[in-house]
C-alpha cells in the first residue's frame, strides 16, 4: 500500500469518506451542511456546451460581475451561434480558447454575430466593493484581499472587487483597447491561475462540470499554441443555455454558500489539512486552493 | 485582429518579440542577460523520460533539497529501472502519477527495487533557512514568504526553507508515515499549485521540457483518477539520465541566475504588465506565477 497511500488519504479528503481517526474532510463537512446552506443555480446562469463527440461541459455564468458579457453569451447561445465552431488553440498551463476559429494566424473568424449582439462591449472588469457580500479569506496573497462573493472566488481592493482567475474560471477575450471584446470567443483557464489578467479582462463564469473534456486536449503548436491544421480543432456541436434544454436533459447545480458557517468550517479544514497524511498543516490556502463546492442536484 | 490580440500580446510578452511602444517583456530581459547569468544544468541533475510514443520528457533534479531521494533517482535511472513501467494515474487540476502500476486499486507495483536502493527515505521537507542564498519575492503569500533559491522556487518560515509545489515540479510519493518514500514512484503537477503539500512530501525537481506529453494525457476515471484497464497507461519506453547520453544525444540546459540583478528586473516586469493591453498592472506576482527562465544552451 505504501505507494499509494498518499495519494489515497487526499482523494479520502476530498470525497468526503470516512477514514478513522480523521477529522471531518472539507468535503465531509460539505456534504453534511443543511439544504439551507445550498444555493441552486438558476438555469439561465448555466451554459451546456456539447462537443462533436458527446462530450459535454457546463459553465455556470455570473451575471452580477459581468451583466453586459453574460448578456451577449445568453444571446449567443440562444441564437445557436457557437454551434458548428470549434475549440482551436489549448495552450498549456495556460487557457484553451473557443468560438469561431481564424482562417489564419493573422486574422479572426469571419461569422458575424447575430442582429442585437453588440460586437464591442464596455469594459467589466470589477465591480464596487461597497455593499458586496464580500467574505474575506484571511489569507495573505501578491495581489489584493482574497475572499468569496456568493459561490464565487474574488478578491478587492481600493474599494474595487473582483473575480479572480482561478482554474476552471471563463473569460471573453478582447483586444487592447477594453471596450473590444464581445463574449463571442471564450478561454478557460486550464493551469496555475493567471492572476495578472484579474481587472484587465472580463470573467463571465467557470466551469462547473467537464473542464477534463477541454484541459486534456492536445496542446497547440502554432504560434500562441494556436492548431496549425483545422483537423486538429475539436468540433463544437451545439451551445445552449439549460433553461432551453427539455426538463428531462436540463442538468441542475448548486453551490455551498459562501456566506455559511458551513462554508467557513469548511474552508478551516482546507487550511489545516489533518494526520495521519500531513505533518505540517499548512495554516492557509490560497484563494484558489479553497475550492467553492458545487454539485448537481440529488434527485 | 481583434478576437487574437488580447492573446497575441501575452505571446509577445513571452516570446520576447518587440511590439512597439512596448517597454522590454520578461522574456527581452532574459534573453538580453549576459551569458554570466545563466546557471548550466549539471548532466547528472537532467533526467530525460522518453515515452514509449517517443515523446521526451525533461526533468531537473533538486539535489539541494532533497539529496536522499535524488540519489534513489539516479540509481533507479542508471538501473533502468523505470524502462517498461508506465504512466497509470493523471488527476485534472493536480498530478500525473508514474511508476510501476499497481495491479489493483488496493495494493502496489511488484517490481523490486536494486539491490543498494533504499525503499524509504527520510523525510527531506526543508532545509535551515540560515545560509541558502534565498532571494524574496516580496509578494505576499497564504502560505509563507516566497522567493528563489538557485533557480528553484521557495518559501520560509520558522528558519525552515523549502522547494513550492508550483507547476509542473516533481515530488516523490509517500505513506503515511514521513519515512516511507523512495522516489521510485515520482509525480508531476498539472494544475493550481497544490501549496498544502509543501514541507509535506519531498520535492525532487521539476520538469523543464515536455511537461505537455504528460498534462494532456487523458485523465484517470477510476478511484484517485488512476485509469482503470492497462491499456490506458502510457507506456515508459526509458527514463536515463543526461549524463549516460551519447553526447550527441545528450540535452543541455540552462537558467537564469535568480540572485542575478538580470532576474530582478525580470521579476518587475512580470509584476507589472504593460500597455497597450494592460490596463492595471498586477502590481505583485504569485511566486508559481514568475517563472524561472529555463531554456536550451544554444550551439
Amino acid at each position: 500500500m505504501r505507494r499509494r497511500l498518499f495519494f489515497a488519504l487526499l482523494a479520502l479528503l476530498a470525497s468526503g469518506q470516512t477514514h478513522p481517526p480523521q477529522p471531518p474532510s472539507p468535503g465531509q463537512i460539505a456534504d453534511a451542511a443543511p439544504a439551507s446552506d445550498w444555493r441552486e443555480i438558476a438555469p439561465d446562469d448555466l451554459v451546456v456546451m456539447t462537443l462533436a463527440g458527446g462530450q459535454r461541459i457546463v459553465i455556470q455564468l455570473a451575471p452580477r460581475f459581468a451583466p453586459a458579457h453574460v448578456g451577449n453569451v445568453r444571446a449567443l447561445a440562444r441564437a445557436h451561434w457557437w454551434d458548428g465552431l470549434a475549440i482551436y488553440r489549448v495552450q498549456d498551463n495556460y487557457v484553451v480558447q473557443w468560438g469561431d476559429p481564424p482562417p489564419d494566424p493573422d486574422s479572426e473568424g469571419t461569422k458575424k454575430l447575430p442582429a442585437g449582439v453588440p460586437a464591442r462591449l464596455a469594459a467589466e472588469y470589477d465591480l464596487p466593493a461597497a455593499g458586496l457580500p464580500f467574505r474575506p479569506l484571511g489569507a495573505g496573497d501578491a495581489y489584493a484581499e482574497t475572499g468569496h462573493v456568493e459561490g464565487w472566488p474574488a478578491a478587492r481592493k481600493d474599494g474595487k472587487a473582483w473575480l479572480v482567475h482561478c482554474y476552471a474560471m471563463v473569460g471573453a477575450g478582447r483586444g487592447y483597447a477594453p471596450d473590444t471584446g464581445s463574449g463571442a470567443e471564450l478561454y478557460a483557464v486550464i493551469g496555475h491561475a493567471p492572476r495578472h489578467l484579474d481587472r484587465n479582462i472580463a470573467l463571465v463564469g467557470r466551469v462547473v462540470e467537464g473542464i477534463e473534456h477541454m484541459s486534456a486536449l492536445p496542446r497547440g503548436t502554432g504560434a500562441l499554441s494556436f492548431y496549425t491544421d483545422p483537423r486538429q480543432f475539436t468540433g463544437i456541436a451545439t451551445v445552449r443555455l439549460a433553461s432551453e434544454l427539455p426538463a428531462g436533459d436540463r442538468p441542475r447545480f448548486e453551490y455551498l454558500a459562501t456566506e455559511s458557517a458551513t462554508f467557513g468550517a469548511y474552508v478551516k479544514a482546507r487550511q489545516n489539512r489533518e494526520p495521519p497524511f500531513f505533518e505540517k498543516p499548512a495554516g492557509g490556502a490560497d484563494v484558489c486552493n479553497v475550492g467553492v463546492p458545487v454539485r448537481r442536484v440529488k434527485g
